[in-house]
């Protein structure tokens, strides 16, 4: 299995899932800016043509792509790694997680936020609606380790996503169930190494725009 | 079981599932103005914080929020339906396809074309990006008749959502892939039952709504 990465973007969340799961796979790291791999400098647009990460590369040679799909498959594929309540409620459970995550937060807060084209005023009009959401999440937060009752693949995404935190207006000064759910996830050694790694590949990756600016 | 729906909100497609299933369900009619269930007036903020719909009631009394949860749990609930592939690789790309709508079309297109507080400019801006997933899931439906290999609630969640045509700048003039999907769809027994009936009542929220301005 092959996972198409960009440093600290939302395939941090495979990433921390592979580690996880102790999977033997293959990394590809993705130009954000250029779409290039950037190992060979070849178009990830041909790959797939909407240039996001993550996309997964299954053994059979097809592609998967969105977040969630992709976190469940990891999930499924190493169950050893307790990752996924396999059915029932949980299971539902944790794709109600997902999807909040992936709508709610990823693409509702903070895309636009990263959204250099967006029209001024798009930041205080994103912040104003997300504290709802952060502060719903807060309280569900209060009193809890993980989303579900144990570590999943929720949280490596929910990691991921409050990650960008470092880079946006949006702070947890508010939300302490947030800040000590994210503090705490910090040091968990699959996301410790995953953020360190993929960390220095950022700094690569900014020398690497500074340089051909 | 309960539906927690606003009148031609993206809950329309979890109706279409109930419809599909033969499923015995309440439904439960939320303003999406002022967050009052339309039936007693209660406050529906006190049954989902967020106010969000769909919500779905489930016969031990939990509340079930996110779209690709509840129709993933519908289509799971009446198996008999066959709404969705039970397990394995299809089972992914449906999870794939319920989660390129609610994120790259639902939030990411149609969302902030509906959002009234956006700054000057928003529109074009989504718009502008919003062509690369039209065109992409133009290619996609080329030579197809749904997402998976049957009607699933995929489907249900993609109609409901380009739906929003009607009400956008979103036209499908380029896309005769999806013009065409969305025109067959709309003759499916289940889909033109559901819209019937829920223009009925748009129709009345708008009265209602220009009665109390």
């Amino acid at each position: 299995m092959d996972l198409y990465f960009s440093p600290l973007a939302c395939s941090l969340a495979t990433r921390i899932a592979l580690y996880e799961a102790g999977a033997d796979a293959g990394f590809i790291e993705v130009d954000p800016k250029t779409k290039r791999i950037v190992e060979d400098g070849s178009d990830y647009l041909k790959v797939y043509p909407l240039g996001m990460v993550p996309a997964i590369r299954l053994d059979d040679g097809a592609l998967l792509t969105e977040n969630a799909a992709i976190l469940q498959y990891v999930a499924d594929r190493f169950p050893a790694a307790d990752l996924a309540p396999r059915s029932g409620i949980e299971r539902t459970r944790l794709q109600q997680w997902l999807c909040f995550i992936g709508t709610e937060l990823h693409k509702g807060l903070f895309v636009p936020l990263f959204d250099k084209k967006a029209p001024e005023g798009t930041a205080a009009n994103t912040l104003a609606k997300g504290e709802t959401r952060l502060a719903y999440l807060n309280d569900y937060l209060t009193g809890r380790d993980f989303l579900l009752d144990r570590f999943s693949v929720a949280d490596a995404y929910l990691y991921t996503v409050l990650n960008w935190s470092m880079a946006t207006p949006v702070k947890f000064d508010r939300y302490p169930a947030i800040q000590a759910y994210y503090t705490r996830l910090q040091t968990r050694p699959s996301i410790a190494k995953a953020f360190g790694e993929e960390l220095a590949l950022y700094k690569a990756e900014l020398a690497r725009h500074k340089a051909a600016a």
